[in-house]
């Protein structure tokens, strides 16, 4: 289950440890951050037209994965059908660049509302800039509440999550600077592990992956991601349909708001064999 | 050296904590998530402008020092002098709203650069997207290096930031979810602490607090962030002066590029006495 990591996931690099009143050279693994550039090709054909959409820092790897769960949670595709396919693109001229940029072709029946997306993702001034019209708009969007009833997990499943995480990064904890979203069954089996600088791409990566797999809704699925559970990310496994939902660290108060609102189970400070349960914790048995 | 918080930076929440097998409902405080729309006015007299430059999401409090540290670091501002106010919209009507809205009135001299801000404040696709040219970019925006044998920080004074912080954070830490920043004095003395839900937005809201109080460039200040080293927190650091930065997380590999080129001193992995130095080592003695 462990992700490849390709080459350019990490780097060397020489460092001055100090250890108390002790000071040494070593040799330290870092994880590689690079920026990514995501762009969207669309309309009918004889007339597609280019844009970029954003400009994230990432960790190099799953890089269509993270393209494809990024335009999904930001509700430009609603499945894999909207999706014609993801390249690097071949027109950007320089080597070292090249790897950095990629382009998603629509569907040409998809008219993507690229005005809302140059908003950065949010409400207009006009409709409203507060938490509850974030959450307003993230339903207007197309994303239903999650159903009830569809998945149930143990409690011993949920105090497990955190250390199967752990083994499966194995490789990559060298680094000890990534941040990991993992998707999980009921019964606490690793279905796929991503990592990333950015937390938000390690869950786009993720949600990605699940797309491009014909995978959606993950209705059946759990959530375990490494640090904090913002707004942004109860979003993102809401638009993809994960019904219960694990942070190693604290939620916001969005968050639990968002997470209420979406029917998503939430809980946090999942660590040494206790949780908190902010929301439904009827999924929880 | 406590920041005040405002009755909005916190929220009371209803939460089942698990314990083992044990299972009780109590009470939590969690650290708020709104989203703050920064807007500028700029143009000049007579002829005003104004727009919409991003939406954030943050923790509520210090926000006009948010605002302009966030113009600062991403180069509208090149100082106090072309800052003419900062306020909460008042032209928006829903109560609600009205705190979630800034507006920074940019002096009449002051040309922003505004379709470079829109590209996400990054370089366009025709001058590049990696890491190098990320960093070239930093540098255009009027970035200098940062002078070298201003501040000499010894090896206990680092070892002994992240306990210092944590105790000007004891009232706001209940909520277990904030990343924060602290500028200290060479010889390890607290100036200046700001949480949030956002690393960027803490980062932010030191070096907003600095401008606002005409202390910048803050040659003379070290640096503490609560998790990670990423490419951006670097760059605000040596935009606003700082000669010295410390994690109590790992760094990214461009992080540490980005930090060798700026001429900044980054500390990594700061804890139980122990810490690493990937970047210009001479400043810690």
């Amino acid at each position: 289950m462990k992700a490849l990591l390709p080459p350019t996931s990490y780097e060397y690099a020489t460092v001055r440890q100090v250890r108390g009143e002790q000071v040494q050279d070593a040799t330290d693994v870092l994880a590689a951050e690079e920026p990514l550039e995501i762009r969207v090709g669309y309309g009918p054909v004889g007339q597609r037209e280019h844009r970029t959409l954003a400009i994230t820092m990432r960790t190099p790897g799953h890089d269509f994965e993270l393209a494809a769960g990024f335009l999904l949670t930001e509700g430009l595709l609603t499945g894999p059908q909207d999706l014609q396919g993801i390249l690097y693109c071949p027109d950007v001229t320089k080597d070292e660049e090249r790897e950095n940029v990629v382009r998603a072709e629509l569907a040409p029946s998809v008219q993507p509302d690229l005005p809302r997306l140059e908003r950065h993702f949010y409400t207009s001034s006009s409709c409203g800039v507060c938490g509850k019209t974030s959450i307003a708009a993230v339903h207007a969007a197309g994303c239903p509440r999650l159903p009830l009833g569809t998945v149930q997990v143990p409690v011993e499943v949920i105090h497990q999550l955190p250390e199967r995480q752990r083994q499966a990064q194995e490789l990559f904890e060298q680094t000890g600077g990534l941040h990991a979203a993992a998707l999980f069954s009921p019964a606490g089996e690793l279905l796929l592990l991503r990592e990333d600088v950015g937390r938000h791409n390690a869950l786009d990566k993720v949600i990605g992956a699940a797309l491009l797999a014909g995978q959606l809704p993950l209705h059946n699925a759990v959530l375990l991601v490494s640090g904090r559970a913002s707004f942004e990310l109860v979003q993102k496994a809401a638009v993809a349909g994960i019904p219960v939902m694990a942070a190693v660290g604290a939620p916001s108060s969005l968050a639990v708001s968002a997470a209420r609102d979406f029917g998503l189970t939430l809980c946090g400070f999942v660590r040494q064999q206790r949780f908190n349960i902010y929301t439904h914790p009827e999924r929880i048995v």
